[in-house]
C-alpha cells in the first residue's frame, strides 16, 4: 500500500494536525496511467488510537497496512490528544475534534484523496479511547458510516458508575480525567445527557434503529471485562440480539487484541471485495 | 545536517510527543568512526513554534538548518499545541508542557544524543507564543539557558491590560484564549502572580538580575509592535540598557523576520564557533 | 500550507519512492467542505534535488513552503538518488526515473490530488544535478511543462569536454561519475547524443522552438560560473535572446542561491496568482 | 517504545540516507533524569527489508515495535535500494552498502544513541534479499555480530545454478538481477568467488566455525522452498547439526512469516532480558 503523511492546519482543532493515511496500491505491471486515473472511489477505515498515543501508533504497533491491502480499503488514522474525542472549549483557544472530524478530515479525504463518501464505503473504529471515540462519532453521526469498531471499551454505564462515585473504574489515573471531562461538559448532568454517555444512547430504542452497526472486541482478562459483561447482561435483558461480540480468552488490554481485532474488523464489514494484498 | 524525527511517550504530557531535531553533520571525508566516537558535546538551541504551528514549522518555513549548520549546533523543536507553553491540569489527562520540557527532554536529548548540559551551550528561542513560551522557561529555570530568543513577543504588560479589559489585544480570537487561561490559573490575581506574566518578573529587579540575556526581534508593521514601544519605554524609565533589540521595517507578524532572526540570534549567542557549514 | 509525505512503489525504479508535497492551505474562516470539494485544480512545480540530496532537501534548507503559499501552488520532490535522473538498466533491477516521473508520479499527483494536469500549470525546477534533472525531463517531455528552472547548473558543452578529456570539470568526483555516466549509455557517442547532453538539444534550432522556456540562476561564484559565461556566449553567438538569467554576485554553489532563485522563479513564471500566504 | 526517523548523509552511499529506529521506552513513573541518564546501553537488532522494500517495511507491516519492546531492544531498519546490500561502484558515484553500515551507521548508531557496541549484543536479521543481506554482513563481520536471522531466503548454491544456466530461479526479474549483479562484480568467477555466494563461506568448515549462529525461518509455499530443501540436504551431507530451522506450513513468501519471525528470532536471541512491554 501506499503511506502518506499529512500535516494540515485545522480551524476546529486551531492547530496543525498530523494525519497517517494508507492509499490502494497499485499492482505491479498495471500502468500508472490507467491505474491512478481510473476515478474509482475506494472504501475507507477511520481508525482512532488510545489513550497516550497518537496517529502513528496503528502502524507501528499492528499489521493494519497488511489488513488494509487484502480488501484495498482505505485508512485515515488521526491524532486526538487524550481529548476522548470530544471538544474541549476551555482549552487553550479551542479543541473540537468531532467537527474537526466531519467538517474538515472527512471532506479533505473524500475530495482530495480517492476515497468514497457513500455511507456503504466508511467504517470507523478505535481501540480503548479510541473505540469510545469511534462509538460516538458513529452515533452523533449515522448518516456517515456503516459500521462501527469498538476495540477493549465497552458502553460504560456513566450515571450507575455516577451515583456510585464509580466513574474512575480501575484506573488510578481515571478520576482527575472524569474530573476534567465532566466540567468539561459544564455539570454531572450536562456529561450524562451527551453523546460521550454512549451507553444512553444505545439503549435508547428509537435511536437505536438508525445507528450503524457496532462490533465489539475485547480480551477476558481486559479491565473492562466486568463492565463488557454488564453491557451484555443489559444486551440481554433488552433482548438485542445478533450483536456481533469477539471475546480473546487470555489477552488483556493490549496490542495483540488491537491487531487482530482491526484484522477481523475489516473482513466482516467488506466480505467480498478481494485487494491487491501486501506485496512484498 | 542530520535531521531526527522524534516520537516518544511524555508522562507529563499524558501523550506521544513529536520532536524534529537537527544534529552535527560529519564532513565529507572524515572516517565516521572518529567523528561518531569523538564524544565531542555540542551546543543546543531549544526552538518553540507559535499559535497554530507544530514541531515541523521552522524546517519547513525558514531556513534554520542552513544557520544550524554554520555552528554545528544542535537544534530541538518540540510541539506545544497552542498551551502557551504552560501547563493545563484540567485539559484530559493534564498537559503539563514545562515539566514535559525540563525533565524528560532535555535529560532525554542531553543524555542520549550528543547535546551538552552547560548553561553556556544551551539557548531558547521562539517566535510569537513561542517567544513568549521561551521567556516564560528561560525566566523559570535561569540556570539552564545563556539566552533567551523572543521573536515577535514583546513582554506585556497584563496587569495593565487587565484592568483596562484590554487582555484581548488586538487579535479577536484573543478574548476565549486569554478567559481560557485566566481560568487554567485559577483567578486573574492567580494569573497574574504566575510565570505567564514575564513583564513582571524582568521589571523586577531583584529577579532580573539573575536571568539570562534576552535578544528581541520584532517586524515595524507587526500588531505587537505598539505593545513593543510600551515595553522599550518601560526599559527606558527603568534604565535598562544594552537589551539586543532587533527592528525590522516593513515587516509584520511573518516568517521572514523569523527567518532572519534566528539567524542573527545563532550567529550572536556563538559568535565564534564554525560549524562545517551546509552541504550541496 | 498542508504537508504530505507520500511512499509508495514504483514499477520503473523496483522500489518504494518517498515524494514531500506541499499542497494548498484552507484559509482560516472558510469551511472545509466548500474548500476542499470546489473542484479547483492547482498549479504544480515539480522541483529536483542536487548531488547527495534526497525528497527531504528543498523542505529542510529553503522557504519553499513560504513562497507556495504565495501562490497556492503545489509542490512535488522526488527522490531521485545520484541518478543524473536519468535511467540505469544496469543497476540492481533497473532504475528508471524518466519513466517512474511521468508515468508514474505525474498520473498519481494529477489524479489523486487536487494537481492540474495542464501544460500551462505546470513547472519544473531543480538545484545542481536537479537543474540538470529538469532541463532533460522539459526537453524530453516539452508538452508537459510550461518553464524550466535551472538553479547552478548551465548547459554544459560535453561535446567539446570530451575531446578534451576534461567530462570531469572541476569536481574531482566527476571523473567516476561521468566514466559511470557514458558506460550506462554505452558509449561516449550513445552518451553525447542522448537526452543528457542538453546543450546539443538546445543548441539545435529546429528542436529549441518547441521548447518550454528556460530560466537560468546562478552564483558569480560558482564552480560552474565559467561554464556558465561559456553557454550565455553561444546563446550570444547564435543570436538567442531574451532567455532569463539571473546572476548573484558574491554567492557560490549553494542554498542561499537556491532559496532566492526558487522564490523568483515560481513569481516569475506564475505573475499574477495570489495565494492564501503563509499562515502564522 | 520511542521512534525515531533519522536522515543523514553518508559518504559510502553519496546521498542522504534514511533510518528508521526504534528505542527503549521509559516506563510511566519512572523520572525522566534517572531513566535517560543511567548510562545503560541496550542490545540492537539490525533489520534488513526485501526487494522493492526501504526502511518503512518492517515498521508499516509487522508488529516489530511490539516485539522489540518485550525485549528493551533497539531496533535499526535502514534503506538499502534493491542493491543486495552490496556495493555498486559503477552506479552514479558509488553506492556501497556494506561500508556505509559498518563504518558509518554504527559507529554513528553506538556512539549517538544508547546502543551496545558488544558483539554479544548485536544481531542482524533480514527477509527476503534482506535475509541474504543480513547473512552477506554477518559473514564478513563476524565480530560484529551474535546471530543472524535468515528470512524466507535461504543459502543458495549459486555455483551450481550458474553451471545449470539457472541464476534466475524462479522469479521473471531475476535474470536481469543476476546478470546486473554479475557485471557488478566483474565476471561470473568473481561473482562467485564473492560473499555474496554464501553458500561457498558457509560450507568452508574452516570458514564456518567463526561464523555467528545463524536462524532460518521460511513458509512451506515459498518459492524458495525447493532451495531452502537443497540447503538443509548439504547440511545434512556435511552433518552440520542443531541450525535452527523454523517452517510455517501453508505460508508462503510474505509478511506473515516475517512478522513471526522476527518476533521469535528475537526471543531466541534474548531469552532473558526482560522489557518494559508495549504501553497501550
Amino acid at each position: 500500500m501506499a503511506h502518506v503523511t499529512l500535516n494540515f492546519e485545522s480551524d476546529y482543532l486551531n492547530q496543525n494536525e498530523q494525519v497517517e493515511i494508507i492509499l490502494p496500491d497499485k499492482e505491479r505491471g498495471i500502468p500508472g496511467e490507467t491505474f491512478y486515473a481510473s476515478g474509482k472511489k475506494y472504501k475507507v477505515l477511520w481508525l482512532l488510537h488510545g489513550t497516550y498515543g497518537d496517529a502513528t501508533d496503528w502502524q507501528r504497533k499492528t499489521r493494519i497496512e497488511l489488513f488494509a491491502s487484502e480488501k484495498d480499503m482505505i485508512v485515515v488514522m488521526p491524532s486526538g490528544l487524550n481529548s476522548d474525542f470530544v471538544s474541549w472549549p476551555k482549552f487553550a483557544m479551542g479543541y473540537d475534534f468531532p467537527n474537526f472530524f466531519v467538517k474538515e478530515l472527512m471532506p479533505l479525504v473524500q475530495n482530495w484523496f480517492p476515497a468514497s463518501d457513500k455511507r456503504e464505503d466508511n467504517f470507523i473504529a478505535g481501540l480503548s479511547m479510541g473505540g469510545h471515540g469511534a462509538t460516538q462519532l458513529g452515533f452523533a453521526y449515522p448518516e456517515k458510516f456503516a459500521a462501527i469498531g469498538c476495540f477493549s471499551y465497552p458502553l460504560l454505564n456513566y450515571r450507575a458508575r455516577a451515583n456510585g462515585d464509580a466513574l474512575d473504574g480501575k484506573l488510578p489515573e481515571m478520576s482527575t480525567r472524569f474530573a476534567n471531562q465532566v466540567a468539561n461538559y459544564g455539570t454531572l448532568e450536562d456529561f450524562l445527557k451527551s453523546g460521550y454517555n454512549t451507553w444512553d444512547v444505545y439503549f435508547d430504542a428509537k435511536k437505536r434503529k438508525n445507528l450503524p452497526e457496532i462490533h465489539f472486541y475485547i480480551g477476558e482478562d481486559d479491565f473492562f471485562w466486568e463492565a463488557h459483561c454488564e453491557m451484555k447482561k443489559e444486551m440481554k435483558r433488552r433482548r438485542i440480539k445478533n450483536v456481533p461480540i469477539t471475546e480473546y480468552p487470555g489477552l488483556h488490554h493490549e496490542w495483540r487484541v488491537w491487531d487482530m481485532a482491526v484484522e477481523d474488523f475489516i473482513r466482516k464489514v467488506d466480505p467480498e471485495t478481494v485487494g491487491a494484498g501486501m506485496k512484498n
